[in-house]
């Protein structure tokens, strides 16, 4: 994950999302201050990493009150840059493809935008997909000139991400999503994450068949969970 | 990430489809041996990581040699419980959950099976979603007993996600990969993953933004493989 500014580290930037989430429960249940102690009993992240993480931003909460839910939350949103309409397009049209507009498509309230679908099979291209014209992945750099997302969201198979990958940082796009199964490398100055719901399947199918062979009756073993 | 058994640690299992996939392609390229250093430069895990995570199972290269591509490939797969079906269910039948109902439905040669999915809206129940009929969430400890799916995807709104959960624990579910953009808990012995995507768009609305407001002119970062 690069470091696009020297303004935070990416583990920090990774939590904030966390935070947000948190601050939005609190607004809706009329929660108006907060204490890192307290977002440490909601997120099972330390109160300590809280406050070092919230510092980075120049907020922190008042000793023995805490930070104000509001103005954290619209503080956030703005240094998360969630305040405007965030463009994406997605490189894809087969089952994910379509699945992901459609399940953003369904946000109204969200900044996210899909605001173009691309594939390079001639049976899609020209075909509607939702409210989006399927259109040809080779003009991908010529048409985002006019759509101008930042955002990509790779849904192909494994074998043509990389080259989707490569298409996209040409398009101008700065942050990209990849659903593939595959190693995809971006240059500097882009930033990538991955989202491999098959390795995730894969994962725990070794825990499933794990756990129903345990000896004994069927109790479930100690555990700890991955955040 | 729980540790159902003595046998291997999470970080390790997380590594085991990584190598698999590379073992799948090497297998396609009618590569009969591979060494840890060849892996290395293919996935970006250390060659000492790579060998100490197969060391688990067993598996030792032959030194000057390497791997034997097909040998390791079987024993993986049948170590991750690749080599029989595993059956899941999806509670949650809004986009996402038809979106991931398709999503695998679409790969005949995977192991995973969608068995079963589930909703709690009475305008939703009964109708059907590809081929399955959507079922009563309230039913789902019932209707596992003959399913035997051991796999869940909750696939709600956060606010349900919980529920949910507790509700596949009770089904006799072991393994929990969770779509809901909230903090769930489930009891030692049942493994649980979280998918998500929302937060995933979050992070890299803050880096799209990031880059777009670096000092210079509008143009792309140098970029490692133009054509």
């Amino acid at each position: 994950m690069p470091i696009a500014s020297g303004r935070a580290p990416e583990p920090t930037v990774s939590r904030l999302s966390l935070y947000l989430r948190c601050l939005r429960q609190l607004a809706r249940e009329g929660v108006k201050t907060v204490s890192s102690a307290q977002m440490e009993a909601r997120l099972g992240i330390t109160s300590a990493q809280i406050r070092k993480d919230l510092s980075h931003f120049g907020e922190f909460g008042r000793p023995g009150i805490g930070y104000d839910v509001q103005h954290l939350l619209g503080r956030l949103t703005e240094v998360m840059h969630l305040d405007r309409e965030q463009r994406a397009v997605i490189v894809g049209a087969g089952n994910l493809g379509a699945a992901l507009v459609g399940y953003w498509g369904g946000f109204a309230d969200s900044p996210f935008r899909i605001v173009g679908i691309f594939d390079n099979n001639f049976g899609k291209i020209g075909r509607m997909l939702w409210n989006l014209e399927i259109q040809d992945v080779r003009r991908l750099p010529e048409i985002n000139r006019q759509l101008r997302a930042s955002i990509g969201l790779v849904a192909v198979p494994g074998p043509g991400a990389q080259e989707v990958a490569d298409t996209l940082v040409e398009s101008a796009i700065r942050a990209i999503l990849n659903f593939a199964p595959a190693v995809v490398t971006v240059p500097p100055g882009v930033a990538l994450r991955n989202v491999d719901l098959t390795r995730e399947l894969e994962i725990l199918s070794y825990w499933a068949k794990q756990i129903d062979s345990l000896p004994g009756p069927a109790e479930p073993a100690p555990a700890a969970n991955q955040r």
